[in-house]
């Protein structure tokens, strides 16, 4: 029986959200994988708008409940990080003892990223930390994002991918996506 | 014996962090908890700074483990949305099956704040979702967080606080924290 693969990431706020799901799932399963995406949900009617987002947070719980494991988009989205759900994702996968794996399509590290939200002022503080100007620090792990995520994914062995993708192509370039796929395919 | 609560937040990248986290800690026993603090963590060295990341990934997952549950301060730190750490956390926790709280200092909706961030230019699409100029969806639940983050702790009887603090104030104003814990300790 194949692994099942929970693909997670916020490519389900983009217009073109199912075809670049669809995609993906091509792809997952071209590696052996059934794929489990979140746009697949059917969600309950519900009277109200607060009860229909619990509505789909459940299933998509339980999507993630039926799966062995997830690849995480972390291409950072609306600001320098992440997408919170994603993240919500992978951390619960990872609490879960399920099979992780993490890309994103933006090159520039978790620090580089953080140090251009201040614009690039950072200083060396007294305690030999680098900080921003407004005194908070600034982690540099030579990691994709923050050391959680990053490293809660490698110290499993999970594979961490990185390519720089065309801006233009920032959703639709499945490189690193695909390393994931063949990295988890290689543990077999 | 008293229950284990971790605290999780972007207190540990402030300037005063310790002297925050050992507030929130003094109030953590003051309702009958045990608190344990990211802060607290003694870290191996390493032989590079990648690793020493790796190892402070390791000791906070330690103290996620031993811990009965969590607290998660959800306040935006760098941009619209809650700390990456933070985040990943939570979601460890909800998939570790343990008891699960969170809070934010700022009373804008993640609906609001997101819309914010696109200078407030939404539109209904063709489908009736709320959209942003680059055609992004943008949830709209009434909820602090995505609804992964905020279902998640709902859905499982967890306290969500919000509370309007002061921007001056934003990391050392306790009120949401406090209605957390005394949720908590209403539990029994």
């Amino acid at each position: 029986m194949s692994l099942k693969l929970y693909l997670a990431g916020p490519e389900v706020f983009l217009p073109d959200a199912r075809a670049i799901l669809d995609a993906k799932a091509d792809l997952t399963r071209a590696y052996g994988f059934e794929p489990i995406c979140p746009g697949d949900l059917v969600i309950p009617p519900a009277p109200t708008k607060h009860q229909f987002g619990l509505n789909i947070s459940e299933v998509d719980e339980g999507f993630m409940n039926r799966a062995d494991g997830v690849i995480a988009n972390l291409t950072p989205f609306r600001g320098i990080a992440a997408d919170p759900g994603t993240v919500f994702e992978l951390g619960y996968m990872c609490g879960a003892g399920k099979i992780v794996a993490c890309y994103t399509n933006v090159a520039d590290s978790h620090y580089q990223r953080s140090a251009d939200f201040y614009g690039g002022a950072v200083h060396v503080g007294e305690d030999g930390r680098k900080r921003a100007p407004d005194g908070t620090m600034l982690e540099d792990f030579e990691m994709i994002e923050n050391l959680m995520l990053h490293g809660g994914v490698e110290r499993r062995g999970g594979p961490v991918a990185v390519h720089a993708a065309d801006p233009k192509r920032l959703w639709t370039d499945f490189t690193a996506f695909e390393q994931c796929l063949k990295a988890l395919a290689g543990r077999g």
